[in-house]
């Protein structure tokens, strides 16, 4: 095999490896098994669509990191991860799927060998990627193991990016200005949903003079007229009407980095109802970008926004927003910290977050959002789209 | 609201939960909480992206599923489940991604709250939506109630799909002849890896006149040459070189049914290597379609595929198929049976697989592969796409 093709230095993978050996240290966390896609991605570089059979990266209590996986993907794990081969472990293909062998049953056998089947082992006990299934196996066949919760142990170290992290979410933003500006030049009334869709991942992955998009975590969410009173609806192939608005939530991807941003398109007049919740948002956006800076919490931000809201008589009751970066499917969130009341995250420099200003009301939606990076004296947005309802006749 | 959108009719959505419930009396379970998003679909209808949040179906012990889900996720329910208002439970959004906070404490407290806190209940203990930390709290909570492993018991519901199962199935593979065909037209040597996805998603989503797309619960696979040792990498923007293998792991998709179907282009003169591997893979695949009939077994469908790769000097020790239908990322497989040896659930018609063929070698991959119906004599392949290795000059 070829080296692999690193993203990141050997130096920015080591320190990574270290924050997150002082955060388990810190927690009394000898050895952690790292279950979540993007941790694996974060520790070691590790890129394949191989999640949805049992995988993970070990953190074992000293030397480097050891992936363990599907045998078939152990080729995948050279060719993208700075893993020594050495360090690459394949379980048997018989445990894939199969109801009497299960790959942490055979995990906790390397485990025992390898002298670590009494350590206090840390777990992400809510992640997607970690079953319960997964959680007995280990505590059935590592009895003399202290299995302690470590969710998101390793998503909290990668809340502050690097410079070469904030560069790739740069060019996700580049990403997700063309998507926008694609679907304005092309939503019209009459089109089908299903073909400004197309529209959209065209803009995604193609490179043009750009970067060339990766695939986000989350495919895009635009529905329409009443439907957009559900946040989470996919798409199908009914013609967009005149006299409604949809929202556009999409994300830009770039080396699995990502930049979320919204906007709302109205075709035709826009009603009131929709002039009202623009300048509801807009207003609340300015206030909360304002207390967007470091040393304040996530809950200022939340708190400025909620206040401009109410003055306006509406009221959010859902979180506003939250840490992004590198993820995989269900969800291009960190899992770490929300915009929301009673989150007293202090804020720094180097921090992003997706400020996510959705409003789902009774019978239609509106979202109009920025992503945002918390910088030495207050906030950037990464990508530039033009702030407000946009509206095509 | 307005009604729901269904795709199927009252009586079919009456017939799986009558199904569920038999096998839920036969395995002694009282109350089943269903987590996998393809079982809540199927159950209910519920279709949205709101899967990286817990949710759940509850199919109690009488009466009409409850969906439970975020509170802001509720009118997706309403637009899309049959389920009545009164069955829709939305839990407060600061039990979203909140270490203090689960949902399954809140769910803990309804079950409580309607007498069910003793019954002997089903959980799906190996699915990605059921976590470590879901099992801990309902563990924790209902402390009267007997947990119980129901992984997989919806899904051997869906096994053999229903008329209209089968016709969304078709449509999607008239929507993967679509993709291979764009496939062919527009690959060539120079063209960025990234461009011929947008071309892939472009034919998968777009209509033209025939059915639009719905997302695949996985992303176009698509490695080149040595890459293709490792069967799940996604893309990047390095051109495509000239004699290379470059194999397509992709599906089309209608409605959340797919039909998987991968297919291998070779750019200029196919090296011996390739050509051997494509002989050795359609004569065992004549082999295994032969195989494929009501009354053998999944096993018998691998043993055949396998003895002719033997006689050819190949062994190929991953499994050779799954079952397929409806499904949300990040898996399209059904996670039931699956054709490899000691499989030996019987063969009936209306099963419907796909009939994984590949080869991942030690410097190159080639799949060829068919998604397959067992019909009442034998078997039929849904998609029609030339079934060799395709060169490209």
């Amino acid at each position: 095999m070829t080296a692999p093709v690193l993203r990141f230095t050997p130096a920015e993978f080591a320190a990574r490896l270290a924050k997150t050996r002082a955060a388990m240290e810190a927690r009394g966390c000898e050895l952690l098994i790292v279950t979540d896609p993007s941790n694996m991605n974060w520790l070691t570089g590790y890129d394949g669509w191989s999640f949805y059979v049992h995988q993970c990266v070990i953190v074992p209590p000293h030397g480097d990191p050891i992936w363990f996986g599907r045998g078939q993907d152990a080729n995948g794990a050279r060719l993208t991860a700075w893993i020594r081969e050495a360090n690459i472990l394949g379980y048997p293909d018989d445990h894939v799927q199969n109801p009497d062998k299960h790959p942490m049953d055979y995990l906790s056998g390397i485990l025992r060998d390898r002298g670590w089947g009494g350590l206090r082992i840390g777990v992400e006990m809510d992640n997607y990627y970690f079953t319960a299934a997964a959680f007995v196996s280990l505590t059935r066949n590592l009895p003399n193991a202290r299995i302690m919760d470590a969710t998101a142990l390793v998503n909290w170290q990668r809340a502050v990016k690097s410079d070469t992290e904030i560069a790739y979410m740069r060019q996700a933003a580049t990403i997700v200005e063309r998507m926008h500006a694609r679907i304005f030049d092309a939503v019209e009334v009459g089109m089908r949903k299903s073909d400004l869709v197309a529209e959209i991942y065209d803009a995604g992955i193609r490179g043009g003079n750009g970067p060339a998009g990766d695939y986000p975590a989350i495919v895009p969410l635009l529905p329409s007229g009443r439907d957009a009173s559900a946040p989470h609806l996919t798409w199908d192939d009914r013609p967009l009407k005149a006299g409604e608005g949809t929202f556009f939530e999409i994300a830009g991807c770039y080396r699995r980095y990502h930049c979320p941003l919204s906007r709302t398109i109205f075709l035709g007049k826009p009603t009131r109802a929709f002039l009202d919740a623009e300048a509801a948002t807009l207003e609340g956006m300015e206030a909360g970008l304002a207390a967007a800076r470091p040393g304040n919490t996530c809950e200022d931000i939340a708190l400025a926004f909620f206040g401009v809201l109410a003055r306006h008589g509406i009221r959010k009751d859902n979180r506003t927003g939250y840490g992004i970066g590198v993820s995989y499917p269900p969800d291009w969130g960190e899992r770490t910290m929300s915009l929301r009341i009673g989150d007293r995250t202090v804020l720094e420099p180097g921090m992003t977050f997706h400020f996510m200003t959705g409003l789902w009301l009774e019978d239609m939606g509106l979202e109009i959002t920025e992503a945002i990076l918390i910088t030495d004296t207050g906030v950037e947005c990464l990508a530039s789209v033009p702030r407000k309802l946009l509206i095509k006749d």
